[in-house]
């Protein structure tokens, strides 16, 4: 199944996408929450789709929000591909280095990016997301995919400013008030026949700027899952942002090359589908 | 108002306290959380307590939980009195800061401290928190108060070698399960006559290891509502914890002490009441 929510941002309902077409199931499913991963919600639907129950179809055109509603956390991996650590000049970690975005960076695929206020440094990290299919404390790696309820396409903006030249630790750059466009869509676990080898792109204003594949992941989906369940709980529908691939803004050389008001961040993997976001400067 | 949550975890009920009774008042809110702060809770909770309703008293046994529900987030200050950074070799900073906890670390005050698997270095620190009253977006310092609902008593527990020596962020070292318990009550900024003269002491088996005064901060409350609010948007019951003073078990000279199962941990700060922790042993 291919999850999507839509509507209005903080009053979104939970879809799903068959082929080019959207169907409402809010008939179905309250959300795509906790409650619902917890519940067993994947595989109700599932049964309830089965069935063939008539869906109101929804409209190309109404907004997409993140196809998961906020979760306990979003936590993401650093430095998880050879190449973006050569390209950051850090050393290639021997455990996966974790920090989390503010679940406030949330929001739909296609939402415009806004560029805090006092930013100079916004830059774009194209990732290969999971979300938590059930509660995990201590899992061993070789049951790992049992928690893991899908895939999903992220960009993981990060004001390099504020992440590395104000103090100490990564916090304030990456959490950002829609830092975390989330989607198109979740994707089930069976909807992708390799997570180990999605070949995935990002533009900025139609230039290429990353290109890369997930086979080249230090640490995979397995590990991560065992790893970070070592140090918390992990709960149904948290996301995890698994890292990105050379080619953020931060390692161009000779000069980085950051986001301005109106630049057009594009981005896909195969089988994730695309999102785009339009830079706009934060106002009020 | 003192506002408690009582009764079994995961099913805490809202309460307040008066004088050293215990009140059930879920007869008129629903519980401390996002919507309660969001939709003045306070405001209406105290107008319907000046009605004198007749409220169930609660036993003095009942376990307490946190006195707020599960926040979108915890957010604690680092190295935040100047002693503490002297105590651990650490620059005294320019600016804040900044790091999550996991909100699946929010325990009650004197639930039991789960000492992780494959822990010996875990540590504890007396903190002044905060819980956010309402929706903070780059507030001015001037204004900043208006954004606080009240203030709680919290430790923070830091498994140093999960936060310092695993590669990297903190991240892994402060969110484990048991490691923020809270309370026992979040007190409304008017039970407190000045939050920035506040004793507060943290024992290990009765030695006293921290003994300071919120006097020491080196970042005052509105400017963390202030600074924070310039990197992500604080949501109502947001938890934020401002740092903790010398006398941690990683800053003890020659060696360090690191906590033990057996262990009682007590802490308490002048007008937010005590909480006592006993460490026990990761089992399953």
């Amino acid at each position: 199944m291919k999850l999507i929510r839509f509507g209005e941002a903080g009053k979104e309902k939970p879809g799903i996408l068959i082929g080019e077409k959207r169907f409402d199931v809010s008939s179905i499913v309250t959300d795509y929450n906790e409650v619902f991963f917890e519940e067993n919600g994947l595989e109700k639907l599932k049964k309830a789709l089965d069935s063939n129950p008539v869906l109101p179809e929804v409209d190309a055109d109404v907004r997409l929000g993140s196809p998961v509603a906020r979760p306990s956390k979003i936590i993401c991996i650093g430095l998880n591909y050879v190449d973006h650590c050569v390209e950051t000049n850090a050393p290639i970690p021997t455990e996966p280095i974790i920090f989390f975005k503010s679940t406030t960076s949330l929001c739909g695929p296609n939402d415009d990016l806004i560029i805090p206020k006092n930013s100079e440094k916004t830059d774009w990290e194209i990732e290969l997301a999971f979300v938590v299919g059930k509660k995990a404390s201590y899992v061993e790696e070789s049951e790992a995919l049992d928690y893991v309820a899908g895939y999903a396409l992220l960009n993981d903006y990060s004001e390099r400013a504020f992440q590395i030249e104000r103090g100490g630790q990564w916090a304030k750059g990456k959490g950002c008030d829609t830092f975390a466009p989330l989607g198109p869509f979740l994707a089930t676990q069976d909807e992708i026949a390799d997570v180990n080898n999605i070949p995935m792109w990002l533009t900025v204003n139609g230039k290429k700027f990353q290109n890369s594949n997930t086979s080249n992941l230090v640490f995979k989906i397995p590990f991560l899952v065992h790893y970070l369940s070592q140090f918390m709980t992990l709960l149904p529908g948290d996301i995890i942002s698994t890292g990105t691939p050379p080619g953020v803004g931060l390692g161009i050389k000779p000069d980085p090359i950051y986001i301005k008001a109106g630049d057009v961040i594009e981005l896909g993997m195969d089988g994730l589908g695309n999102s785009k976001q339009i830079a706009v400067a934060y106002t009020k």
